[in-house]
């Protein structure tokens, strides 16, 4: 504002350089964002409220329990204090609950293949990242949607490989063009370490695939030792089928992956109104509950096995009872889930970033914006279903992933937040500039230095004048996403050593 | 999730049923969103920063302070206990502002033509609206831009009249078909008026233009007395030429408003990296400094008269110098003011909402939903610039702003947050539902009850299947846009009484 044409001068003269300069990759130690910043700075419940949630959850551990737990999760819970009804439910005394919060892993890392990726879920630090089974590929130039596939999931980690403000790659599509669901399962998992060197998610529901899987990912890995030693690769357990009832061979797959070394997400996924109450802090007790029972599981099987706490409470459009993953209530859900993580102390996760919307448009943008960001400042460890996701879960689009990550980016530069220290309140620099300086602070010395460290920038996001876009003959936001998804998948190929590939695909059929 | 297919057909069973009941208006006191609701819950502040802030402030008042006063304000504030220096500028000794903080009005109210649109700003309470000085109007279909019009303004008003959440009306479009200053202002204010009772806000920056303008608005008020018994528009003052420069026309202008009766708007509009430092806690700062003398020169002259804390910072792209709205900066920048002003205990105000792209594509969408969600959850007061802004205040687009209703429906639900009451956690809903119930809430009455009070719903945005959206021909966002803006503006005219209006344009140039 008001900027003297002298200045004006002044400005376009260094603006080369200074884009030049920008372009060029930050040393990572001093970029402004990186993952694993810590939120927290955003509490939708006050601490009262937070504790009100915790004491219903006891109490309907104790009064309604779980139905169902198959019976190798009723052996080892009731030898750990469970008690089985005659209803055949599994109630949870509270001192039982108690005793194994405080066995539950806490501060956990889950590893990557290239460690550098690796993340510390402790405290409030916030990763985001894919999940989600869409059955569509979304395509936005021609408005369509289209079953996904093996291929589509691979292109999926290669893309998320190249983008910084997505953190982890779990499981987004389901690949429809394989019918045999082992070799589905075996396909997922080596798609997903083809195209990224990021933690991986995977869900194994079957219980008899997690052995052959295991087979596979101990190939990839080295062995088995080398796998046990830095577990690159989660399973999302939908343990229990809301409201309140374990599901069975969900359960006993969860057995089989914790026993094979792997981390488990201990995944509530209610819908408020349907499967889950309707008032938002009744949909957070149940999944808190849930989820509980899920710790005094893991826990009486495998003491300290890492877990994460997966409230993932959806929301339903109460008038049609269909899904609404872009609502304000699905935010709220989730940031309310995040702050009782953070009471527990344990390592947590829900999801965000879905929206509604069947394209990458404005719908979309402001969905997967709010939601997001509404997780990152409530200091959510792992951010699911960030990116990509559509149509309520149901379709997945790999330009909206590329875009992205440009509201990740902006995410976690709110995460990041307000730095208050003796240098960025200093009178110094207004004192320079007020006082017989320039009267305006473009180009000191303070303000280039935190152009690259405090300020960011989209890649695809457009900051252009009328002017400037007009004669840029107005690029168009959605074309510039295809292009560099398009340029990412010409560029990138599979991390897989070539050796190790053959191997794998002359013992598995690899599908694509 | 897992809802088996009995209970599939009795929810659609009952799906038009309650379609029906949603699309009924709902009684003003049981909707789950309503204008003022109280933000905070998002603090991106420690109590110890916000106090660092504000010594910060004080003594950069004290040993900065401003220049460029106008001879009437140097004369009020030197009388008050500010000290002019040899060099001319005026500093504020730390007692001065503390006693006019002391004399500041607080929990105003900012009346509207109808009493039901009355705004009252005190603690948290947010509300959103438009603002701005935009010089084009925005095609979306065309993707052009062309000059902004007295017609667009009048239309931009018509249009606010009928959106639940856009709860004021500023200025947000220049008439660039008024050639003639003074036109231009008398075309604004009744422009304004003509299509909305909400809340006006306008800009008059010409001393002299204040007292001819008066004239038309005791005419539309039904005199003078009518007037200040309910002022009805603000005046938004940019008081100050940052950085700490007062802008002395602009002074003398609001000097004339404040004796006019005009509740005004202390407008503190630098830019970090340009006009304000680069770091964003100095920033505000800067803003906060500049607002304090702003609320000296207010209650020096007037004490008690209403204000609003305008610390509205705005971002630069460091990279280029251009004006960045929608970055995760500008976010920070505001919800940082709004804590300020909870400190203080003053209305405050500050700009979210703004879109750096020139169209409503996604990337306005994540852009006006981060800043607009951060801004509410914060508990600004007075959100200006929440609506239908673009290219960084350039343009403004009427479709834009139908779909900026959805976004801050969004925005105050999350505002609205949590409710955690005996009866949103008793288990007793819980219980009826997993002890020998349905074993889902689907249909009860607590989830009938939450459908219309707790639960949200867009306008435009869309939350079909893919199934659902092919079947109806695959609606598009912006189409609907267009086609919800043209049946606003085909159906409202003005609200001027025939009589009134008539005599009006007997006695001004009336454009549109």
């Amino acid at each position: 504002m008001n900027i003297s044409t002298e200045q004006k001068s002044r400005r376009s003269g260094g603006r080369s350089a200074r884009v030049a300069l920008r372009a060029a990759p930050l040393a990572e130690e001093i970029r402004p964002i990186r993952p694993g910043m810590k939120g927290g700075q955003y509490k939708p419940l006050t601490d009262a409220q937070v504790a009100r949630i915790h004491e219903a959850a006891l109490q309907a551990l104790e009064e309604i329990g779980l139905s169902q737990a198959p019976q190798s999760g009723v052996e080892a819970m009731t030898a750990a204090g469970a008690i089985q009804g005659d209803d055949g439910r599994l109630r949870f005394p509270r001192a039982l609950v108690e005793d194994m919060l405080a066995k539950a892993a806490r501060n956990i890392t889950l590893n990557a293949r290239n460690p550098k990726h690796d993340l510390l879920l402790e405290e409030n630090r916030v990763y985001f990242g894919t999940a989600g089974a869409a059955v569509h590929l979304v395509d936005p130039i021609n408005r369509t949607y289209r079953d996904s596939t093996i291929q589509d999931l691979y292109d999926a980690a290669r893309i998320v490989e190249q983008l910084d403000n997505v953190h982890f790659f779990q499981r987004c599509m389901v690949a429809r063009d394989i019918t045999d669901n082992l070799q589905m399962d075996l396909n997922t998992v080596y798609a997903c370490v083809s195209g990224t060197s990021k933690h991986i998610g995977t869900s194994f529901s079957e219980p008899s695939h997690v052995a052959p899987c295991m087979d596979l990912i101990h190939e990839i890995a080295g062995g088995e030792d080398a796998w046990r030693a830095r577990p690159f690769i989660s399973n999302s357990n939908c343990f229990v089928v809301p409201p309140m009832k374990f599901a069975e061979e969900s359960c006993v797959a969860m057995e089989h992956c914790i026993r094979a070394g792997m981390p488990v997400l201990l995944l509530s996924a209610g819908q408020a109104g349907a499967t889950a109450p309707a008032p938002i802090a009744l949909a957070i007790v149940q999944a808190v509950a849930e989820c509980l029972a899920g710790v005094v599981y893991v826990n009486s099987i495998a003491p300290g096995h890492p877990a994460i706490f997966g409230t993932w409470p959806f929301v339903s459009d109460l008038r049609t009872g269909a899904m609404s993953g872009g609502s304000a209530e699905q935010a709220l859900l989730t940031a309310g889930c995040a702050q009782m993580h953070r009471f527990y102390g344990l390592p947590g996760g829900a999801a965000a970033g879905i929206s509604d919307s069947k394209l990458p448009d404005m719908q979309a943008g402001w969905e997967q914006g709010i939601t997001n960001v509404m997780a990152g400042l409530a200091g959510l460890n792992m951010v699911y279903e960030a990116v990509g996701m559509h149509a309520s879960l149901l379709g997945f689009c790999l330009e909206s992933l590329v875009l992205g990550d440009d509201i990740l980016g902006q995410a976690l530069r709110a995460v990041r937040g307000i730095d208050v220290t003796e240098d960025s309140v200093s009178l110094d620099a207004m004192k320079a500039v007020c006082l017989g300086g320039p009267g305006h602070y473009l180009g000191t010395d303070q303000t280039l230095a935190l152009m690259q460290t405090e300020y960011t920038y989209p890649k695809l996001g457009n900051r252009m004048s009328p002017k400037e876009w007009e004669e840029a003959k107005k690029p168009d936001l959605l074309a510039n996403a295809v292009a560099r998804k398009q340029a990412i998948l010409d560029s990138t190929g599979s991390l897989m050593p070539r050796e190790l590939d053959r191997a794998i695909r002359a013992r598995w059929p690899i599908h694509f």
